[in-house]
């Protein structure tokens, strides 16, 4: 298990008085994804499930779709940079297409139709399609996903400063959860779990996210063929306008016997 | 003004009710940011003081670094774009040299001695130097600042979905505050408000971010020359290592009459 923690030493004011004392700090630090030799991205990330958050990442750009596209992931093993180990290889089967224009920011960018939040959800919608069908889910089974994530958060315990992400299934199983100092990257580590298993599409389950949910998010679900995401704290616009028009249910502000459903409320059971 | 909120329509479920209600969600929509006719960036933010971003965003990345070196800054005002105002052009001043391989991701993957925390400091630092000196603050300015961001915290207060970033200088005035679904977004904004107003280098100001402090967040108080960081949650492992290395103060959980000092613990003075 790579450490997700650093010691440090801190000056803790408390009114008139100022003690020095030891604490703990959520690791952060680069991780460089490479494929076919190539740097694809660099994201600040916390350490610990690379291939995993390099699988979800490289999923949620379009750039891989299923287990066999990816032959192997090794982490760089020359030189300076294998002492780190924050260069990760990912070696793709030989018959998978590199198309870079599929990154992101090139995506948003290339509607035809001015750039607008609609335009960013088609051009999402363009590579992953919206959802065809929702399974229904209960009122109790997501009222107790929140509390059920705390077992998983060692990192957060111990340091108050980081995302999580948890995947459970439509009966509220938990099936994996990551944490990062990056709210995408605990998404891209929970995705990339789910792909080296091929468990995808991820017809009946369920995304929570430890914050708030945004398009990304949201993006980054849909490339899962998640069907239901659920935010601790607010959504945006965007994020709501995406979950209506891909077909998701999204749920908001999950805390105690509350929340909120802004789309499909028609998916709601009160079972 | 632009509208910082979108309407929705919700089903808010509380124990056994579900009711139907009204309610306002933090707008999160595409912005393409365009210099010398190039996409330089697309980025999600919520829609407002959009020149600021942008100027904020270019000089964190090290494309411009004083007031003259922007002519205009205009969003695109022809075809479907004009409507949405979503992209912007930024017109440098001729003699402005645009280097595009200093973009972040770039930047982050050129050291030479392999690439770790170190490493993304110190090619920061090429472009950034640390400071040479800092200013004391007393333990009651920073008490005092997150009650004062508050009233600028408009949105926030009507949807629970927005970061701020807020500018004060050393006695604790409030100069400016910024809020945007994106956190980076909220402090671009902030520091494009004082680069627009030649206020650079911020030599005697604070930062106050609402949320964590994360590498980038430090990266970008540096290029503003800010000398005082303040978190209202945890710092990153790597945002106290990048403070430490730039001479530069910094304070989280700061909260009530409680925070903590993570570096230069002697410039603090408790009065």
């Amino acid at each position: 298990m790579v450490e997700q923690l650093r010691s440090t030493t801190l000056l803790r004011i408390e009114g008139a008085r100022a003690t020095r004392r030891g604490d703990h700090l959520a690791r952060e630090e680069p991780l460089e994804i490479r494929v076919r030799g190539r740097s694809i991205a660099v994201t600040m990330r916390t350490p610990g499930h690379d291939d995993e958050l390099a699988c979800g990442f490289l999923l949620s750009e379009g750039l891989i779709s299923k287990r066999t596209d990816v032959a192997e992931i090794a982490p760089c093993a020359s030189g300076e940079n294998a002492a780190f180990g924050n260069i990760l290889n990912v070696f793709l089967a030989p018959s998978v297409p590199l198309d870079l224009e599929r990154l992101t920011r090139h995506t948003f960018a290339s509607s035809s139709c001015g750039l607008c939040g609609k335009a960013s959800i088609e051009s999402v919608h363009q590579h992953f399609a919206p959802l065809k069908e929702s399974p229904r889910v209960s009122v109790e089974v997501i009222r107790l996903l929140p509390e059920k994530l705390i077992p998983g958060q060692s990192t957060f315990a111990k340091t108050g400063g980081l995302h999580a992400a948890g995947l459970f299934d439509l009966t509220g199983n938990l099936l994996a959860v990551r944490e990062d100092v990056g709210r995408h990257n605990a998404v891209d580590k929970v995705l990339g779990w789910a792909f080296l298993r091929s468990l995808l599409p991820l017809k009946e389950h369920i995304l929570l996210v430890s914050g708030r949910a945004s398009f990304e998010i949201m993006q980054k679900a849909l490339a899962g063929g998640i069907p239901v995401v659920a935010a601790v704290s607010a959504p945006s616009s965007l994020a709501v306008e995406f979950a209506r028009e891909s077909n998701q249910l999204l749920i908001g502000f999950l805390r105690g016997e509350k929340f909120n459903v802004y789309s499909r409320l028609d998916l709601f059971t009160n079972r």
